[in-house]
């Protein structure tokens, strides 16, 4: 069988993982495929920059449509980032006939639609499996491992930098800050750190998931997105005290109303498999109705363990093997806005430390049918911290007690708000 | 596209899922695999017994040459389990050109190599995700999503039933006959249990996951293994104080020297991911050269998750995708007898409560060049016990060491010796 012959779209750290693998295993992957893999030509911006391998100059162009005009390039492996130009050089491509295996789950999440359906039309292959979840493969178990199931929720870790902020910040008792640069200086967090931060990234990943768990594409402008910034070490050691441990989750529920997707701080209580996953980690949870409870663990992140996933699309195209279609969206699903959908929540709220006060806002709870699960009172002091925990709670009733509660004379400040999964 | 044409072997629990599955979700079946699936025939040892499932009667038979001789039969799901007569049902089906789905460990263990090998050479399919962890996709995840890695360790907690016991011990500090009664009365353990407690389940499914995993057939004679019979809560309970959780491990290695594989009860720091598995769950972790640490977790047994495993091997064969050969055993390694392992170990002993006794033992082990990770000491009494854990030793140095303390004046007895994995 005549080789693989392959085009790199960049040569970052993602991108120079794949060279090394398809380098050093070589005659193994192409015992296991029936065909070598031959990397013919790699797009870089600046064909002089020193690069962290070793390269031959003559696989360096800076020039796209030399690539995409080769009819000898069989595959084309977008590891760029970032939406233009890479849209258009994908877009180009699959019209050229080629296949595509991507790394980028911000295209995917802006244009993965328009892509996926003009892959099918033009028959080629399109993997993205390390767009979420980095080595961890869990596109593949959700289009292929669990076709026989109908899936109901996926809650994933998805965001290895806001993880390891928020394992220094229940560890360490230190602030956001403190670990935002801790985790700066290790190399976990860039030097602009709000897409992970206030949830973006996570968002697209979820939107990734949950189109292919329920077979219904998600749209991102319904999706809810809450970052970490408001997380406090006092609200870690409250929920701490309660049995739960603060992820932050993206979290999809395909419900009979329509579909939920939201990425926000979440406390899950201690002995669910998510609260162990500690650092850079990532974990999908995912629960279907025949497999029951499922969970994907290991690095959310870097070169090698992207370039793992990868080189795995490469070789599914290699052995013409891996489900074939693109888009796997067999229907068209109503997306609840956040509005329609029901919580637990956290709250912390400062009093007066008077007689009576806890009565007054338990009273203001039960009048919006917010039923309690638990409250933490302790300590004096003014304004003395009252923290309580809800039951599943309909978002417009918590938010008429909320407004009830705020205009108390009792309540100094509504200090945090933090949504509750699952039962502690 | 014609129908894909299935008979099924068997119709207990898994074949009524089976059944199930396919009845309730083909319409979504086959719009994915774009063909519908047809269960043909039956195969079950009495036609007029009751079933958990409805099952038009046409369907059934006893007679399987009728079943290997219909043309019409494309693929052979066998979930009869047992050696005999599964294997030679598989091997003329085979012979006869047809697919197969097997969730059947005990069978991939003793005769997969020469099924396997017949597969290929008679170019059909052959899938086995069910065999290994239930509903989780472990199979493929090793066989596909990880073929650019380098695997050099696979360790598993894959039977629930010693799961679930020690899991119950460990909480209630109840002894093992206690558990495995309470686990026989919840229907999670046998009748008799030989087959789960003595490790033996485990050791099936660690030589599939090894096989595939090193590329390499590994030799079941050749396996260590060992069940959870000799553990006491009173281990349990020093493992604790020493930070450890003790759990059956299934684990594989691929050392420079050969590969090890082996079944023991094994104690793991608490903060290892499998530490956090408990009840009848499975998880299993792998480590490769590109991708790090991986986890998959879920349930390991069941008639639902262990039919998604098999309906979604149906579904690569329906879409002719997945691994196409049947056997990924590119090499033939060498693997170690237990005597040429290192391991670390926890070791009780009851001794005399004298002075100077701490100092003999500790002499002793040095002798042999068994270094020590840490002591517990305390209590007093005529016996007193004595717990140490070593550092890596080999197993020559280890038995060395341990005979000569058994000869000691001062110690009574060598109470139990559990290997351990990984740094506290």
């Amino acid at each position: 069988m005549k080789p693989l012959r392959i085009a790199l779209l960049g040569m970052g750290t993602v991108g120079s993982g794949v060279y090394q693998i398809i380098t050093k295993h070589g005659r193994e992957l192409a015992q296991r495929a029936g065909r070598t893999l031959e990397i013919r030509q790699i797009l870089v911006r600046d064909l002089a920059k020193p690069r962290p391998v070793d390269i031959p100059s003559h696989l360096l162009t800076t020039d796209f449509s030399q690539i995409v005009a080769d009819p000898d390039i069989d595959v084309i492996v977008e590891v760029m980032g970032g939406v233009a130009p890479a849209a258009e050089y994908l877009r180009s491509s699959i019209l050229a006939g080629k296949h595509i295996v991507t790394a980028n789950k911000e295209l995917l999440a802006k244009h993965g639609q328009e892509l996926l359906s003009l892959a099918d039309e033009q028959k080629v292959h399109f993997h993205f499996e390390a767009s979420v979840g980095g080595g961890i493969p869990v596109i593949k178990a959700l289009k292929e491992s669990l076709v026989a199931n109908q899936v109901s929720k996926v809650m994933g870790i998805i965001n290895g930098t806001t993880n390891y902020i928020l394992t220094k910040m229940a560890s360490e008792g230190t602030h956001l800050e403190t670990a935002l640069t801790e985790a700066q200086t290790k190399g976990y967090a860039e030097a602009d750190p709000s897409s992970d931060v206030d949830g973006y990234d996570a968002a697209y990943k979820l939107l990734i998931l949950g189109s292919i768990a329920f077979g219904s594409r998600l749209d991102l402008s319904k999706v809810y997105v809450e970052g970490i910034r408001k997380v406090t070490p006092i609200d870690l050691e409250y929920g701490h005290q309660l049995g739960y441990t603060l992820k932050l989750l993206a979290i999809a529920k395909d419900t009979p109303d329509g579909i939920e997707a939201r990425v926000h701080p979440t406390f899950i209580p201690n002995q669910h498999p998510l609260a162990a996953v500690s650092d850079v980690f990532n974990a999908i949870y995912i629960e279907g109705d025949a497999v029951g409870e499922l969970m994907f663990y290991g690095r959310g992140a870097g070169d090698m363990p992207t370039a793992s996933a990868v080189c795995s699309d490469i070789m599914d195209i290699a052995r013409d093997s891996g489900a074939k279609k693109a888009c796997s969206c067999l229907y068209t699903k109503n997306q609840l806005a956040m509005g329609s959908t029901v919580s637990r929540y956290y709250i912390r709220i400062s009093v007066l430390d008077n007689p009576g006060v806890l009565a007054q806002i338990a009273t203001a709870f039960g009048r919006s049918r917010v039923s309690l699960h638990s409250v933490i009172q302790q300590g004096r002091g003014e304004p003395v911290p009252l923290v309580f925990v809800t039951h599943e709670v309909s978002e417009a009733d918590f938010t008429q007690a909320m407004d009830e509660i705020r205009a108390l004379e009792c309540v100094f400040e509504v200090d945090n708000i933090i949504r509750v999964e699952g039962e502690a």
